[in-house]
């Protein structure tokens, strides 16, 4: 396989690349810092930018059999309209360029979230969100809806869900499938973001409840399966990978 | 590893067993038919017998690493109180003996369906039913209730899912998890059941949203990552394995 890895220079993005590389696969690794990883063809992309995007791709020739999606932002205070840009205009507008291209049989893996698992209930914001184009005014968006940064990280989040379930139909007919992962918190530079955003007692719970935090190398086969035709048959699904956290939340939710 | 198979020797099941000898597992393949599977320890199973099912786990020596449930029967008119027996109560006696013996890391994949899919809708009939043991009047249950054969093939399903739902927690504190897989239809003996007590239209309509039916060469490689450390962050889950029907079908209920 041929397949594009979006974050590739570190964390869960470059756990995927490293493992597919050691799986014989050939990568494309893509980041907005230096990837430097020994195999790999690398190339700078900002996601934020749809002509960085578009010119990346262009410089990218062959055949594509699946696409990684693992870049993305954190939370961070006042980022809330760059990192909807990034992490889901962003990740829209390379994906559906890449659809375009791959191979009868490809697939797309989009890191999403646990904290994108009420999509359901903020399924109007999700919608909304997901309409957003380059020329709107995403700023004006998040300041119209009470967006702060953490909730844009949610909110993008459930949006690639909710994208993912969508794509189903419409993907059967290429021949072509997407899935998402939701990982909850994972041991990467990511995580100090979330660290200083969210409550301290929330976060040692979550990593009492599932024995300890999840790490790169629990995301990065399930990433490789999902990719292979071995999964062919899961289409359209957002598949929990936390450790049990989204189980026992759902029993402590339904009182069992 | 050495994994348990049970429904070996048809279907599912003996798509499963076969995978995992191919991949240089070894197999225990429990039916209650002949199995006759070269290279695997074979022993009949009564899965409606708890007595059968002690009999039986006390003929296996050894450490065992992992239990795949595929054995189930299909709905057929009259059969509610023995569908339940065999695919909810006898399951759970199994399994529960099996979770004793598994060594640590150790990983049940129980073959639900898309069929248990309104498990929360259905949650207090579904706990009841989970409740039932051997010396219950399930026939009464049944009768009480108003459940026919294909209710109970559901209910069993969506019982099953619970389970594997609420068992994240304590598995977690023994270091074994448990994850259900929900197929579809699947080309298998036990369609045709199906095909007598559901509507022909439903069938084709799903056949044709999906492109073609699934099969056991679909369902088998998923079972096997499920079991193995690969998979070992995913814990508790109930996963829609049926070609993206799941994904369409929520789409449509929430208006998408």
């Amino acid at each position: 396989m041929r397949v594009i890895v979006t974050g590739a220079a570190s964390g869960i993005g470059r756990a995927i690349a490293e493992r597919l590389l050691a799986d014989g696969h050939q990568v494309v690794a893509l980041d907005l810092r230096p990837v430097g990883l020994p195999g790999a063809e690398c190339h700078a992309l900002d996601q934020g930018d749809p002509a960085s995007i578009d010119r990346v791709l262009s410089a990218i020739a062959g055949p594509l059999d699946g696409l990684v999606n693992s870049a993305g932002l954190p939370p961070r205070p006042g980022n809330e309209a760059q990192l909807l840009r990034v992490n889901l205009l962003g990740l829209k507008h390379l994906t559906e360029a890449v659809l375009d291209r791959l191979t009868p049989g490809g697939a797309v893996v989009t890191i999403a979230s646990r904290a994108g698992h009420a999509w359901r209930e903020n399924l109007t914001q999700a919608r909304a969100a997901l309409a957003l184009g380059w020329h709107d005014d995403v700023a004006g968006f998040c300041a119209r809806e009470g967006i702060d940064a953490l909730r844009a990280y949610a909110l993008s989040k459930e949006a690639l869900i909710l994208w993912t379930r969508q794509s189903a139909a419409p993907l059967i007919a290429r021949d072509l499938r997407m899935n998402a992962l939701c990982p909850a918190a994972v041991e990467t530079p990511l995580l100090e973001d979330f660290a200083r955003l969210q409550s301290a007692e929330s976060i040692a719970r979550n990593a009492a409840r599932t024995a300890r935090r999840g790490r790169v190398a629990d995301i990065a086969p399930v990433a490789a399966f999902l990719l292979s035709p071995e999964s062919g048959w899961i289409k359209g699904e957002a598949l929990a990978l936390d450790g049990g956290l989204s189980a026992m939340a759902e029993c402590e939710a339904l009182g069992l």
